[in-house]
């Protein structure tokens, strides 16, 4: 029932974690968002509302939601049960920072659920504050710290 | 690497469940929808077909693909594998009953599954019969009965 | 290419629209959810937070996101395009009510899309706050008026 | 709490797994596309590029994501983890051959996932190709093989 | 703002539709599933019932689902509103033949939406039977007819 | 009809467009990947394969089904039918750029889809590398040009 395969070498697959062993895995991803004074302002030390509601608050449940899409939007992803999708934001000068901690019980790591988590987060504080300032830029979209798999990660600079 | 929370009491999160023991898991929603006599006259004690086509029969598998999309849909729910949904549905007088049975094998309840999966069927319900009766109203959508969690709930007067 | 039709008056089908013309459509459904007075009590005059976040905003970004998978939930539903998904929330003694107004340019009404927007607001109000009151019932899901269409709708008792 | 059942004979239901043990299991599913000379005369002997982009690449993609749809897609599939989903293509004279092969670590097959991952596939190679020929036909979308329930199967002439 | 492109031939993209005219649209698909003598000995001439349900209906309101979700499935397909989607569904000796007509009114056709409805519901088919007959085959998907665009289509031996 | 409004100026909200004109609206968006020296040497100038595939083909497939999901994704964002999503892809030294072009013809323009399709891209990119390289960051997430609504809008530093 073999088949010569065309383009084996070419081909995209998900990788099989059948074997794995479960463990509890976390995972901590941060996105940047480069605000205009106009739209800092806004910010009560709290959240802040613009036009179309409250920024903070938006931005955080779009990234939960978006968590829990990670398996759909990324197309080699395994699907992983989310034991826990928390999230915490702040203001840094003129930088809105968003930080996205996902929890699993499973057999591989669960950082683009973090990673997915913090960039649609990241995507919906654009959207509320668009009117304000379309010059706004995502940055420092990156992996802060991973355990519970084969090995643990932490980035250099945090 | 921790951020000085901004408006930590206010922001939505996912509760933790990570540290929670796996147990089968059962919860039971009710859904009623009063409708005018003129729908209730096209059933015949089994289902009813008005021009869209069988009403029962497509509220019952609305509600089953509902069930299954209640993580997507409830912004801090828990992704939770489906064991078994099933439903029950009947005509009491001038009401549709509609009774949504969902089973887990899980970390947390699944309640919200079974909530969501009787007003979703009669959600359905409605747009099947809106043409014969746009007064419709969906009431008791409620949770019944909840087991297998840390204590169990039953509704006072079922 | 005709087929003997198999159990044609028992089949399900969407309705075809393409005749139609293309109005602006309006539509506004109501949700009411009725709680204790635990929960009753947290609610300070603009909106509350339970333990999982702020229960009126959680339920107002999920009812809106709901309204825009009302096709995709509903199974004879037309996509439609949502020019506007608004929300009004507030509280009547122990009774929250919700209500969604939808607004579309197209060929078919959007009253399925004001009541799932309704639904699910509930349904994440639910959530919000049941650990302070699995009893709560939702009820009163209904059309209150609906404009653009062949007939417009208003109902009785508003 | 009973009901007068309406229809219970008539009545769609998932089967309930709760009590099946969790096993390791397998299951391949294949579809073939009959293409025309133009289009099979593309084909480089690893993957073969039409006006919209390299057409395997696209339907392997596009099979693997619609794996991860099945139970969103088929009213009384279970959600199941996908553990692997890989994908073997080959062109057999004017056949395009499509493998998919899933893996769960679960209470219920996975034969639904394999064959909507090869039928998606197999979607998405004709919308690649269909300007260059929209005669062509899926068929032969059957399971293969399937291991780790109750009982193996293998297709008689594989 | 111009980017040395990298790989310009072999990258998938969207057809640009915008120019296009808007015109009313219809294709109608067809699938096949052969099925052994268990199956096809419970047809009663209208429907029939497994033990998870009746088979036609569930399969219909999957096609019509699934014919929705189109372009969310087939990666390079344009979203495209759905005035109507009708299904036929018949027995001819062992074969189930499901046929599928959508409409839109739109720049683009609908084949691929015809073709999505067809196979998702001889997919639901498969598994409302599968107990009954896992050898089932799905085969004969093809697109019958295409009216409304640039050029007709009529298959040749319909 | 009217409810004592909560706490109105809190309350998220769509923008209503119903009384926007529909034009042609083009938006450009760019993400940047920075990846290790391991990454970049697998570069050969048109894709690159990792053990999971190739990595350009999958990022751009995931950036265009994501474009098409970006009203389910961003709580606010109208759904827009995309006439078009196009993808470029380069290797600037050791950074990855891919730009997303989208086109609607519409109400309300389109950043939000070239943001989203730029960025799930991106994610998928960083899927595909993470093993040689889990220090990648995403940046320069941001709006490049948008035309075709009220105000045109061009960024300053392309």
């Amino acid at each position: 029932m073999s088949l010569t395969h065309v383009n084996e070498q070419n081909q995209a697959a998900m990788v099989d974690v059948s074997a794995k062993e479960i463990t509890v895995r976390i995972a901590t991803a941060e996105a940047r968002v480069t605000v205009n004074e106009t739209v800092a302002a806004q910010f009560d030390g709290r959240d802040f509302v613009s036009k179309k509601g409250p920024v903070f608050q938006t931005a955080i449940l779009a990234g939960t939601m978006g968590a829990k899409q990670t398996s759909a939007l990324i197309p080699l992803c395994h699907p992983l049960p989310l034991d826990s999708c928390k999230f915490e934001v702040a203001f840094e000068g003129r930088e809105a920072v968003i930080r996205c901690t996902c929890k699993t019980t499973g057999k591989t790591g669960i950082e683009m659920e973090a990673l997915t988590g913090a960039s649609v987060a990241a995507l919906a504080f654009y959207d509320m504050c668009k009117a304000l300032d379309p010059a706004m830029v995502i940055h420092g979209v990156r992996l802060l710290e991973k355990t519970g798999g084969k090995s643990d990660y932490r980035a250099e600079s945090p």
